[in-house]
């Protein structure tokens, strides 16, 4: 059996992961494909529990070596626990954030070092990378925080409430690795409708698919 | 006033730590030090939780990566929010375990490398590290298994039943970093009674005292 194929959406809140990951899914059922939807932080039992960690408690609960360091430890059981066996059973296996994430926020915006947190995905995780991740991005960050809001229905949320600069830094990581590494990540255009951005994305993975 | 000192009691299992550092911090105190004691994993809130997740479950929940990450995580907390406060107060800080447990039972006998490992810590903790640490040492390691069993009341444990070179390769670990550090680590005999093993490690800390 053909080994599956592993799939990350990536991009900053609200711009629509988690709506394209469940109209990816049902593209690539009617498409005769086994699909696993999972998500980071989390993904597995151990990974899920990490989780917990990471979201309960206040802002200052980790400092961000810390957190880093919790993301990686998660990142390395969601894929033994969870990825790895699904595509091992020839199934395709899309997930709503991943190491990219990682090094957007924590390694560019948070001042880590993009290579320094892939360093300790090296560790984790021998480096395991998707086969693609597509990154939704919008030219106008307002319109993720609006789109946000409209499904929160929460004016002025903790990540609105964060500075310009922040979600810049952000898009600049995801851009910084995009041009790295161009055949694996590709920057997606997340304006328009829901049905327009998912058509984007089946492009982008046509030489993936059967 | 005077930064305090970070002394850590390192050494297998059984073989004296938690009695010793009672009796050290008493020796501390009776000197008129303020004497704060601590543990690894945990020593703070956030790495309680994470000890938590690291002791719970069955031995296979966390693969060795991860349990090395959370390791990590765990220590950059403890020294963050207890370590470093306290010796800022001027006290002394006695923790049973540290950085060299992660060193030689992850690094040297779990077989990721000591110093791997150690650029864990370097990441996660700008590579801090006490002022002296003291590795209790059996030649005959079969007598700490007996000193845990008479402790424990349970002769078959788990530590107990890994094989010999398991724990041969801890001490082997431990032994590799004293000889790499010798002003920092040093190994003591654990062997006697033990008010005679207090007394060698206070030796050993005679020119850190005041
Ligand atoms: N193309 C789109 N146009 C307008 N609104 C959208 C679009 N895609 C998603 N939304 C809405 O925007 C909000 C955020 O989408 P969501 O998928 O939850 O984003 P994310 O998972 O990236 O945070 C939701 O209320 C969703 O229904
Ligand atoms: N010098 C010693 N001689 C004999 N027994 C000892 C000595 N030091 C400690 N013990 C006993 O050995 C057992 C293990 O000691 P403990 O301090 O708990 O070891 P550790 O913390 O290193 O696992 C305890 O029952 C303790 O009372
Ligand atoms: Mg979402
Ligand atoms: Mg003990």
């Amino acid at each position: 059996m053909a080994r599956g194929r592993f799939i990350s959406l990536e991009g900053g809140e609200g711009v629509g992961k988690s709506t394209q990951l469940t109209a990816l899914a049902q593209a690539l059922e009617g498409r005769g494909l086994k699909v696993v939807v999972t998500r980071e932080p989390g993904g597995s039992p151990g990974a899920e529990a990490i989780r917990k960690l990471l979201l309960e408690g206040d802002e200052k609960r980790w400092n961000p070596r810390s957190e880093a360091l919790l993301f990686a430890a998660a990142r390395s059981d969601h894929i033994e626990k969870t990825i790895v066996p699904a595509l091992e059973r020839g199934e395709w296996v899309l997930s709503d954030r991943f190491l990219d994430s990682s090094l957007a926020y924590q390694g560019e915006a948070g001042g880590l070092g993009i290579d320094a947190v892939r360093d300790l995905h090296r560790f984790g995780s021998q480096d395991f990378l998707p086969d693609r991740t597509l990154v939704l991005r919008l030219e106008d960050d307002a319109e993720g925080a609006a789109r946000a809001r409209v499904r929160d229905g929460n004016p002025g949320d903790r990540i609105g409430s964060r500075p310009p600069t922040y979600h810049a830094a952000v898009d600049a990581g995801f851009r910084a690795i995009a041009s790295k590494e161009p055949d694996r990540v590709k920057l997606i255009d997340a304006g328009g409708t829901a049905a327009t951005v998912t058509a984007r994305l089946l492009y982008a993975l046509g030489d993936l698919l059967p």
